[in-house]
C-alpha cells in the first residue's frame, strides 16, 4: 500500500496566504517576514481564516478558557480520546511566515488531505492553535498550552497584562474569545507538533528529518558585576575596578567553558547594560542575562554549578562585587518514547529513503508542556542557516512536504493505533 | 615677608554655600551631591550669587556673547593686560560640590584676601566663569572656553541644543544674558585654573599639589560588531557568530594591551549596546564607543594604531563584521612653560615643605582651550578615592586651603611681573 501523500503547492499556497496576514518585505527575505502579535486583530484575521479552512472541510471548533483553539474531525469511535497535532499562529515582533505556523498549516493539509481521499480514521484527530506561544506580546511564553498543562492557573494567565497594560481576558474578550468557566481538559490519545528546526543542525548534517526526542532544560540568571566608576582620563589603568571589563572576561570564560562542555551545551548572555554608560566614564556597573541550557537535570546542575564558580572567580579576582540571581528555569523535557517509536515507523513507511536524525531541541515549544499531560513528541525540518524570529526565515517547499507527509503517516499510525 | 594665606573656613563655607543650590542628599557623601545643569535656573541662581560676591569686593562684570563671565580686580595700572583664573560652576547630572566649583570660589577667595588685606597688584585680576564645562546639558562640552579660544564658532555654540531641542541662545536670552555682537577678546598676560584632580593619582602618592604640565590627547570611535543574531537554544556553541564574545574579548585585549603601554595610556569603553536585545538571543550586533588618551601625539597614534589591528584581527579570527569611526579627538596639550614655572615658585615661597608633584590630567579642562590663545597651567588639589562625575566627590578642607594659598601666590606672581 502506498501511504498517503500532501499536496505541495496547496501547502506552500496556503502558509504564504496565511502569512499575508502581517506581512512584511523584507529585502533578502524570500517569503518575506511576518509581524503578527498574539490576540492582535492581525492574529484574530488569522485565527478566523484557519477555522473557515477547516470548518470546509466539516471539522468542528472547540475555544477553550485561554483561547486556544481546537479543530476536530471525528473519528469511527469518535468515543475514543483523539490524537492531536497543532501548533501557533502569533510570530515575533519581526518574525517569519514559519515558525509555529507551518505547524497549523500542516495539520490542516493532513486534514485535507484525509477529507479529499476519504480516509477515516479510528480515533478522532484534531488540530490545535495555542494561545501566545511567543510570549513576545504577553509574558510568559507558550501561555496557552502552559494552562492547558496547568503549569499556569487559569486566573494568572487571564490577568496578564502585555506592555500597554492590557490584560489577556480584555483581548480575548476584544476578539470575540468570550471567556467561558474553566472547561475540563477532555482526554486525548497523543500529541505531535511539527515544527522548523529554529536552529542550523539538519541544515549542517544535510538531513530532511529531526526526530526530536526532547528539550534542554534551561534557566535563566540575571548577573550585576559591581566596581567603581572612575572618568575615563585621570584614573590610570592600574588604578581601575571597571566592571565591563570583568564582565567581558566572564562572558568569555562562560562561552569558552560551555563550547567545552559537550553537544548539547548552550550558554549565551544575550542582554548586557551599562546603567548611566557615557562614553568618558569607565563603567562602575554591568548587569547581563544568563541563559544555560542542558539536556539532562544533572547536566544542567553541573553546568550551572562550573558557570556560577567562574562568576565568583573572577569577580575575586578583579575586586568586583557580584550579584547572581535566577530568575527563571524550565526541566528538561524527555518526550513519549511511544510517539518517538510512531514518527520513527511513520518514516519507515512513508519513505524507507527519507533522511531522520534524532536530536535534542534547545528551543522550548507547546509541546514540551502538553507532554506533562499527554504522551507527545516532536518532530522537525530544516531552517535556511539555521535562521528563526527572524524575517529572513525560510524553509523550502521540499522540506514542508517531507514534514507534512511524515506527519501524516504518523498521525494516521495514532489514530488507528489499538493499544487502548 | 610672609605669604599671604586665605581663609579656610571662609573658602570652605562659600564652596557649601553655593553647593546649596542643586543639592542633593546622598547616603555616604560627606558634602552632598549636586545636580545644576548648564544654563539652567539653578546655574543662573548660582552664578548670580557668584556675581553679587564679587561685586561686594568692588569687582566689575563683564559678560561675553557665550555667557561667559568675568569679575575683574582693577590693578595699578589698569591698561596692562590681566591675570585670569577660573573655572565653571556647571556640574553633572550627578555631580558632586568640588568639580568646577572649586576653582571659582578659590579665584574669589583670592580677591577676597586681597581685599581685606588691602593688597595692590600691578596687572588687573579677573576670575572667569566658563559656560557649559561639562557638556553634561550642550554638547560638546567646554562650549565658553572653546568659544572664548575660537575653536567653536559663536553661531554653532549658540545654536547647540539640549536634548530637548533648546538652543544655547534661547537658554542664554531665558536667564536674561541678551547676546550681543560678538564681541573681540580682550588681551590677557596668563590663565590659572585650580580644580580638583578628578583622579586617585595625588591620595595614592600622599601629595598635597599636582602642578598640571599638560593634558594628554584624547581621541573617540564608535566601533561596530556585526555577527548573527540567533536563538541561545537550538545553535551550538560552535556554529555561532557571536558579536559580543567577539566585543568582549576586544574589551579585554585592548585594556590589557594599554595598561602594559605606559602610566600615561588610556583606554575605556564607556558604552557598550546590543540592540535588540533579547535574553535568549545570541547577540547578531554590537556597539561600543571607545576613548584613547595618550600624553604625546606620537604616542596617541601608536596607541591608536594597536588598538585598530586588535579589534581588526578579533573581527577576522571570529568571522565578524567590523566597522571602526573616528567620531572626536583633541590633541595633547602642553601648558605653558613660565606659568609652570610661576607655580613652582609660588609653592616654594608660600611653604617650602609643600608636598608638589607633577603630572599630566587625563581630563580635558577649560585651560586646555585657553593655552591655546593665552598662556596657561593648572594646580591640582587631591580627590577623595579619586571620585569625580560622582555625588560622593569629596576634597578635604586643609587640601582645598592649599590649593587656594598656592593660586593666591602665583596670581600675586604673575600679577606684579614685570617681564612686559
Amino acid at each position: 500500500m502506498t501511504a498517503p501523500r500532501c499536496n505541495r503547492e496547496r501547502l506552500w499556497n496556503t502558509l504564504m496566504t496565511i502569512g499575508e496576514i502581517g506581512h512584511v518585505e523584507v529585502e533578502g527575505s524570500k517569503a518575506g517576514g511576518c509581524h503578527r502579535l498574539a490576540l492582535t486583530a492581525k492574529d484574530k484575521q488569522a485565527r478566523d481564516l484557519f477555522i473557515s479552512w477547516a470548518e470546509a472541510l466539516g471539522c468542528s471548533l472547540r475555544v477553550d478558557a485561554i483561547g486556544n483553539l481546537f479543530l476536530r474531525r471525528e473519528g469511527a469511535d469518535s468515543s475514543l480520546a483523539p490524537v492531536m497535532t497543532g501548533s501557533h499562529l502569533d510570530t515575533q515582533p519581526t518574525g517569519g511566515k514559519f515558525d509555529g505556523v507551518y505547524g497549523c498549516i500542516a495539520g490542516l493539509e493532513v486534514l485535507r488531505c484525509l477529507h479529499e481521499q476519504e480516509i477515516s480514521t479510528r480515533r478522532p484527530i484534531e488540530v490545535a492553535v495555542w494561545t501566545n506561544e511567543e510570549g513576545a506580546r504577553f509574558k510568559p511564553a507558550m501561555l496557552g498550552s502552559g494552562v492547558f498543562a496547568e503549569v499556569f492557573s487559569l486566573q494568572d494567565a487571564l490577568d496578564t497584562q502585555d506592555a500597554e497594560g492590557v490584560r489577556v481576558v480584555d483581548a480575548l474578550s476584544d476578539l470575540g474569545y468570550a471567556t467561558q468557566a474553566a472547561d475540563s481538559r477532555p482526554d486525548y490519545y497523543q500529541y505531535y507538533e511539527l515544527h522548523i528546526e529554529q536552529g542550523p543542525v539538519l541544515e549542517a548534517k544535510d538531513i530532511d528529518i529531526g526526530i526530536v526526542s526532547g528539550v534542554l532544560g534551561m534557566c535563566w540568571y540575571q548577573v550585576d558585576v559591581v566596581g567603581r566608576s572612575c572618568h575615563a582620563g585621570p584614573s590610570p589603568m592600574h588604578l581601575r575596578k571597571d566592571a565591563l571589563v570583568g564582565a567581558s572576561r566572564m562572558v568569555l570564560e562562560l562561552t569558552d567553558m560551555t563550547a567545552a562542555n559537550g553537544d548539547n551545551s548552550r550558554c549565551t548572555i544575550g542582554e548586557l547594560a551599562i546603567p548611566n554608560a557615557s562614553t568618558n566614564v569607565s563603567p562602575g556597573e554591568v548587569s547581563f542575562s544568563l541563559d544555560l541550557r542542558e539536556a539532562t537535570e544533572e547536566r544542567l546542575e553541573r553546568l550551572e554549578q562550573r558557570a556560577v564558580e567562574i562568576m565568583h572567580r573572577i569577580a575575586d579576582e578583579q575586586d568586583l562585587t557580584l550579584s547572581v540571581r535566577k530568575t527563571w528555569t524550565l526541566p528538561p523535557c524527555h518526550f513519549d518514547k511511544h510517539c518517538l517509536d510512531f514518527i520513527s515507523k511513520a518514516a519507515e513507511l512513508n519513505d524507507p529513503d527519507m533522511k531522520t536524525y534524532t536530536l535534542t531541541s534547545g528551543a522550548g515549544h507547546d509541546a514540551v508542556y502538553i507532554n506533562r499531560v499527554i504522551p507527545a513528541a516532536m518532530i522537525f525540518v530544516p531552517s535556511e542557516k539555521g535562521l528563526s524570529h527572524n524575517e529572513c526565515e525560510y524553509t523550502r517547499p521540499e522540506h514542508l512536504e517531507t514534514g507534512c507527509n511524515l506527519l501524516l503517516s504518523t498521525l494516521l499510525l495514532a489514530a488507528n493505533a489499538v493499544d487502548n
